[in-house]
């Protein structure tokens, strides 16, 4: 059961930020709030959702598992304006969702749930050196990045205390080094590890917009970004494995 | 014979509704003003559209039937500034028409009017359910059903005194429901058709910066739009044949 | 060797300006500034650049001949934003080009220079018709022709002192004309010339946003568009050699 009104813009951003690498998920409901965490198809890259019941205007709900068509959801949700109140309702034991916003009614079915791959455990990976940064200046390094390669080294100088990217092409080469006074934060330590551009770019785009993004990195380990969304309310992160450098 | 000159975005308009339904048409002028009517070649939607000599600001007409290549049109009158005047003139007995506007002169030869589908005779029926409304609320909930399904039901709710539109998916489900507060006017009766939605977008579009449209409808019967430019100078009108609904 | 800082816009535009033509050229740089010629793989259109060393905000060079694919460096500098300062640097002897702005860091390697053609000499035509006229005017005559064909005639009419442009379509026809009051400068002249829209229109977009282009033309002869940046430290020479008129 679900009975919940949003902000229709809060929503929005959270359905977009599974929808940059799953078209469908579990999405786990219950009297704290709603989560979801989904690996996408090539095992790669990871997104996992938590909104609070305090990022919800009204919140009323028994444990419950949704199995969400992801995609579907964002052009249902692309109908809305900014300022529209989204009602989310699923009476017991139902398998359509309603959701209603203005004056418009959408019933959507769920997903059956046995047809979803379960959720992914979170690796617990500790990963040493830590950068907060505008998510406009990660989207940025991450599209110059893709105009001569397909992949792209995150790190740390733990010396200059800097946070740097660098891409190889087959003739040319970027490099972006951001110090203290272009961070918001950073903790050095040693890291440099690389990563597929092709699901960067799409995280990218929905970090594009957030005022601060966590950035953790180690030596050819993942990459975990974090940020947070309705004031704190939410939580969103995106796990990648890296890629094997080539000697 | 045609000398006349009219605001440029009155004259867009008036060939963009027109241009959602067919490439050419038969473009009747006389000494009251011009006007066409044409059915879509699939026989399904027909658009007329009149322009009473009040519209123009200047119009001296001789009775001429002229053959629009309507497409072409549109792609010319893209080219004019809002704020530009547009002349059209047509010499007695020529089959070329000028279109001068701002330092630039367009010379279109004419189509046989005897190569395009004589105009169709507007069927005279009378659909009981009226409904005024935004152009914008209409055009919305044309995009709203686009979403999950091919075609949309109209009606209107003769108790509640509402207007509804309704679309289904294969497992989802959309209905929209303004009530009085949110439409200009209704004036209620049983009514309820189903539409193709591909015809519906096109229409959509051209009515969607339009302040009022007057819908009508009945029980598995045409939908009738209709809607003014021009200061009331011009009208124009959409038929749109039902789709019988599946049991 | 070079060692320059510029104006990411004016280098922008540059590079741009030769885009329209070519993916590639050879950059001749000295004591005095930049400049390269290049003409189309068709023969048919040629472009000339010639930054002053005032263009920039830093200058030191020693002659040199840089093989520039010009597509990947427009690509690049599309990453730069308005006001930023872009670096150029190449050392001594050195096959890469490095590019800094922001805290942006891109190298290229050069292109050998023996395989890109070599330049062509500017031919010395005397074109006795001028016209000086806003960049955004000329393209828009592009634009409407390109509506109905695919060359126009560009002309002079010496008796009205206009300059005139036409395009004939299979049964469409357009004349653009602009007067003295229209121009910012005329020196009439006997001039009428037919040309491919497919390379003014890429010639076209590049001097969209030009305060004032001077447009040089003859009879049957090529049409040479002449443009200042950087404050008339920088030129840029379009020569487009004429299509045979079909009697």
């Amino acid at each position: 059961m679900l009975k919940a009104t949003i902000d229709a813009e809060t929503f929005r951003e959270s359905i977009d930020a599974v929808a940059a690498l799953v078209t469908e998920c579990r999405l786990h409901v219950d009297e704290a709030g709603i989560r979801t965490c989904a690996v996408d198809t090539a095992n790669v890259a990871m997104v996992s959702l938590e909104l609070s019941k305090d990022a919800f205007e009204t919140y009323e709900a028994a444990p419950e598992e949704l199995g969400i068509d992801i995609a579907k959801m964002k052009s249902i949700l692309g109908m809305m304006s900014k300022g529209d109140l989204l009602s989310l309702n699923l009476a017991e034991g139902s398998h359509r969702l309603e959701l209603s916003f203005g004056s418009y009614q959408y019933s959507v079915t769920l997903l059956d749930v046995n047809t979803i791959r379960k959720d992914p455990s979170p690796p617990a990976i500790e990963l040493p050196g830590k950068v907060d940064l505008s998510g406009s200046a990660l989207s940025s390094a991450i599209k110059a990045a893709d105009v001569i390669s397909d992949k792209i080294a995150l790190g740390i100088d733990e010396k200059a205390e800097t946070f740097f990217m660098m891409a190889e092409g087959d003739t040319d080469h970027i490099r972006l080094e951001l110090g203290r006074d272009q961070l918001i934060d950073i903790r050095p330590a040693e890291a440099r590890s690389l990563f597929s551009l092709d699901y960067l770019k799409d995280m990218g785009k929905v970090m594009a917009r957030t005022e601060k993004v966590r950035a953790e990195i180690g030596v050819d380990h993942p990459v975990r970004f974090l940020f947070d969304l309705a004031d704190g309310n939410g939580h969103i992160q995106y796990l990648l494995a890296p890629r094997i450098e080539a000697e």
